[in-house]
């Protein structure tokens, strides 16, 4: 029998063909060095007693402002060049939820979605209006070119030259996610309270068209959480996770099926999804502070910790 | 043991406070005889071997051209006096899924919603972003003014009447669904083929803000379906249909739990909703064609039909 922590934090920053004969050993000391910052913020607000929600927020406040994840600055182009932000964060005390889809000038998405949560009566809001709305609550506006970065920026530019390559051969499809890799970042976070919290946050995918939404804003897709089981935050081929309902299947089975945790979440990513060709991962904590990080491609940022249990890691083991 | 029908459909209109003490009888003909042109134009593509995602589309569109009704035109008006539309549709052979989300220049936006499952590789798309797709797949484009109707454009003028004379006594609160009506309008389906597929279709909630999306474009809230189980449709106070994943939930009961689709479908509207103070209802059906209908509000726009069975009602029995 488990004896329930008093907290227990997960994060990932996105899955992918992540390799480690493709990185460099400089690239990979600063994505280390970031996630163990990041997963040292929520364990800091959990330690001192704070809630799952504030743990939550303020790792991914902390991964939005760091240009190697895809989500706020750092986040991938759209096929026009701009930076299109959605997230969204879920409170398991009382599943209220809140989530943004399609915002250019709000700097942290992830307060944005709580703020959404918390002051107004709706749960999803998009685009321009959500703007509007961060505006009129005070959070944080930022031009645009805030969340430019060189790196990204190159990446359009190859996915673009590709798509010219193809249109002169006749294919006029688009070319999306070419490189496998899902830029997102999420935390997960039981508290001492006992309470559950989980959120997602995303530049979505490179040279992605038509103000397209992922699975990051869509509560059940690519964030769920309950205190009568699990908070989950996903990353991965967002179309697959909102055709399966990824976070909230996850819920379903731990709840309805009586399955571990582990053993529902490694189903979902490693068969149900896979079968499918949908590729990416999870994280998610449940209400005894057991944690699962499955993922079905080859790499995926991530770290956890709970007293006496801390790990980071890239690729598979 | 049920045999399965050659086909089975179920249509909603919308739900919420709807009263027989409230409805002319004039009025009450128009929703019944529109009802039932809508389930005629579901059943003739089913009883001649059509798919059950062509009868879903087919009825939708009827419903969205009808002025009666909460979606296309007869839309409800935003705080800004503008028609947002919302739509998905999945197809339950495949669980392919499409989805808009804040459209208002297109006339259906359920066929949007079908031409992004069969024809992007994205689920959802969203305001501008949509309206562009729409017009490169030659999709038919109309004046904003074509959603306008009076009723409609009244019921906002009161809304706002009220959060005025609210602002006088010092609540700023915006004043949503004062009137508990919940208009969308959705359809399920199974076909001679035992497919399932599921589509809902809204202008959401009179004085809504910020570019805000209910349940309606959120597949897994307002739409699910997948042959494994059965196809849903909801309509109601779309935030809780967000929060409790309650399409994907019903989904889940039915195949995890082997709850029967009734059981399983009252116990969300009627207890789970309920108990939390969300309003609505939806209409499912089952690959063996068992349909379910439950509301916990006064009335629900509805019909089904099913070989040797036919019904179109409007208030609680």
């Amino acid at each position: 029998m488990d004896t329930k922590p008093p907290y227990a934090i997960a994060i990932h920053g996105g899955a992918g063909t992540i390799l480690k004969e493709n990185m460099t050993e400089e690239k990979e000391s600063a994505y280390l060095a970031a996630l163990d910052t990041a997963l040292s913020i929520g364990e800091t607000v959990l330690k001192n007693g704070g809630s799952a929600l504030d743990a939550v927020e303020k790792t991914i406040s902390y991964m939005e402002d760091c240009p190697l994840f895809n989500s706020g600055r750092g986040a991938v182009f759209t096929h026009d060049g701009k930076n299109e932000l959605d997230a969204s964060i879920m409170d398991g005390s009382n599943q209220m939820a809140g989530a943004v889809g399609g915002v250019s000038t709000v700097r942290h998405p992830i307060v944005l979605a709580r703020a959404v949560m918390e002051k107004s009566p709706h749960v999803l809001l998009s685009g321009r209006g959500a703007e509007q709305f961060a505006e009129e609550n005070g959070l944080e506006i930022v031009d645009p070119s805030w969340f430019y970065t060189e790196d990204r920026w190159n990446s359009l530019q190859k996915v673009l030259e590709k798509e010219n390559q193809n249109g002169k051969t006749g294919d006029a499809s688009p070319v999306i996610n070419s490189d496998h890799k899902f830029g997102t970042v999420g935390c997960v976070a039981l508290d001492s309270q006992g309470n559950l919290a989980a959120g997602t946050s995303t530049g979505g995918m490179t040279n992605k068209r038509w103000n397209r939404f992922g699975d990051s804003p869509v509560i059940g897709a690519g964030t769920y959480a309950s205190n009568d089981a699990c908070a989950v935050s996903c990353t991965g081929h967002g179309e697959y996770f909102i055709r399966y309902s990824v976070a909230h299947d996850l819920w379903a089975r731990v709840n309805y099926l009586g399955e571990s945790l582990e053993t529902a979440a490694d189903y979902i990513i490693n068969q149900k999804l896979k079968e499918k060709g949908g590729e990416g991962g999870l994280i998610a904590v449940d209400k005894n502070g057991n944690i699962a990080m499955p993922f079905n491609s080859a790499g995926m940022y991530r770290a956890y910790s709970k007293p006496g249990e801390r790990e980071i890691n890239i690729y598979k083991e």
